[in-house]
């Protein structure tokens, strides 16, 4: 493990160079960081059979805000329930957002985070737009990366299988008023997780309707606060109703492909001009910033062997591709798969067949190796972020 | 206070009688309530400069369910913090929603609530919406009926205060992944407000930009969920930025007008046909249902004096009335004001204003005294009922 202070100034990491908030943030500060080590240690859980989320780690960080006083020190503790006021925001106004992001063991045995500097900078926008207060991103880093040392042996010995990390932000404010918090509380969790594709990957199935509309312009669509996902639940139970896996969400009059369940999505085909394209919906506003989709994005104009495009792309365009044979692939993208090749599309009644040789087609599965490699720590990477 | 019995049977209450849910749904009973009584009692704050939602009575009502066990007994108990585990739905994805309804005192001393059961309504229609279990509502009733007896004394002594009724509904799933709740947490929180206009009435001024939409087609503008209140906030400062006091929700590339920060809004005037009309937006998906809007609906029809619609209200046609001297007055509507005379719009850097006469405009006066009539007992209605 690197030590506190080369972790903090992480020459190596080009992220976290560039970014920094201003000096002037009012901030918590990682160094102050109390810890309380839990009494006992629980047993690691068999990978194979977990299901994503359910078993957490022996600790946990939380730090809380008030407008009176400010932040307070970050605390490491055990992992507990938090005893909160009936009465406070995060449970009414859903005044709450999170971020998801990952811990990788290498084959070198050190501890890797994948570009956490992009999941700093997002937690701190989808605050912005809760009316939750700022910080320093820097330290909150830090303070993740203490916690995820300390529950190091959590981290699978594994070539697939990882740590997730769940911070989340909440308004604590213990009053019934509709305004801005005057209390907060930020906390990370840790959650080991198992392979993706442990059943080998298997192409997923979209239902995709006008019906629910994931996100909107003028709403919350590109900060990850918890509304955006609880409204989307009742529409992933009704695209099972209809035979499939996930929704593609759809918008506007002309069906706009935006997202497809909680990933973003991909398009690689021959477009409109014949033009070798790889195509995600434009950052407009509705459209979740991933980092695995900026990834990506970066990786393949790296290439420089196609187009790469952020362009909007109706359900007519692909259905009119796939009557023309110009569709090479389709994929989910996000944290948890990397990943995730589409096969199948319900649109309008016709099951529209999305190219999809030996379950992951050979766009997919380049880009799946290259990015393992780095979060695991296979290829050297700036993006690489040692714990 | 009339007993269990006359309350469950409820033979004066329309809302009641008329709509109980299927016998058949799996359910708490308020039957089976286990009261455990606070040891100390609070002391009861001074209603004149009480904020609202800030203090809170000696117990609150707590019912559990899972999906293995079903709902348990329903618990009247201290009001105290509640136990959350960190990872539950309810604070990462907003599986969330909530009611708002009054309990008033009237000058025989009896407590009445303003028809509850369209809040039992309106409470299962988010809960569906939101894959959390369903309930008899009849039952949710007679338990909240039950917590409001035992802390009758809250219920403040005044021809304004009142005691405000937060039930609220929470996913309790207690791991990461985003899917329907394996358990939630029903509960109700009661606490003393004072008038909504104990300085007089001000009629509000409103900021009416398309910049932030509060609900959109597809979403769920249509149930009190969490989500639709956390994402207004940011909305909210920013029309103070502009000098105003709350949000003109607007939708649609013709601007209508939809609600007002969280009220409905209604505009009586003299429409484009030349008539005399107090209209509404509809009920399309966007607009919540209310249940002061809709009994403003039934008061004014049954009066027959002037048209009563529900019907698309865009900006420009609301400009061209104030042109043409067409408008009457304007309010937003809720539990908390019943009406809120508005006096100005700020709408593409023009300021609207609109007739307020006395600030309290003659429609909205009426509307104010009929319904607290009814709300405090000077007046018998179907749509009390008593505790």
């Amino acid at each position: 493990m690197a030590s506190v202070a080369s972790a903090t100034n992480a020459p190596s990491h080009k992220d976290l160079q560039t970014n920094r908030v201003a000096d002037n943030v009012s901030s918590f500060k990682a160094a102050d960081t109390v810890i309380q080590l839990a009494d006992t240690h629980k047993p690691k859980p068999d990978l194979n059979d977990l299901v994503f989320g359910t078993v957490f780690t022996d600790h946990m960080l939380t730090i809380e805000w008030s407008l009176k006083d400010g932040w307070q020190k970050p605390h490491i503790q055990p992992f507990g329930n938090l005893s909160v006021h009936p009465a406070c925001s995060c449970l009414h106004y859903a005044v709450q957002l999170f971020e998801g992001m990952k811990a990788y063991r290498g084959p070198d045995n050190e501890v890797r985070l994948f570009r956490p500097m992009l999941n700093m900078k997002r937690m701190l926008n989808s605050a912005q737009r809760s009316c939750l207060p700022s910080f320093d991103d820097v330290e909150l880093l830090e303070c993740i990366r203490k916690l995820v040392e300390l529950d190091q042996d959590w981290v699978p010995q594994s070539d697939s299988a990882s740590l997730y990390i769940r911070p989340t932000f909440l308004g604590t404010e213990p009053s019934l008023g509709v305004k801005k918090p005057s209390r907060a509380l930020l906390f990370v969790i840790l959650s080991p997780v198992g392979s993706y594709f442990s059943t080998g990957v298997k192409p997923v199935s979209l239902w995709a309707d006008s019906k629910y509309i994931r996100a909107w312009k003028g709403g919350t669509g590109d900060c990850k606060m918890g509304g955006n996902y609880g409204a989307s639940i009742y529409a992933q139970y009704e695209a099972v109703g209809y035979g499939c896996q996930q929704v593609l969400w759809l918008y506007g009059d002309d069906h706009q492909v935006t997202e497809a369940g909680t990933m973003n999505v991909f398009l690689h085909w021959i477009n409109e001009n014949g033009e070798d394209e790889l195509a995600t919906p434009p950052l407009d506003g509705i459209i979740l910033p991933g980092v695995t989709r900026q990834s990506i994005l970066e990786l393949a104009r790296e290439w420089g062997e196609f187009n790469v495009s952020e362009r909007y792309l109706t359900m007519a365009d692909l259905r009119r591709a796939l009557e023309e044979s110009r569709v090479k692939e389709m994929f989910g993208s996000g944290t948890a798969c990397i990943v995730s090749p589409v096969g199948r599309i319900l649109y309008q009644g016709e099951n529209l067949h999305i190219p999809c040789k030996e379950n992951v087609p050979p766009l997919a599965f380049r880009l799946m190796k290259e990015l393992t490699d780095i979060q695991y720590g296979r290829t050297p990477s700036d993006w690489s972020f040692i714990v």
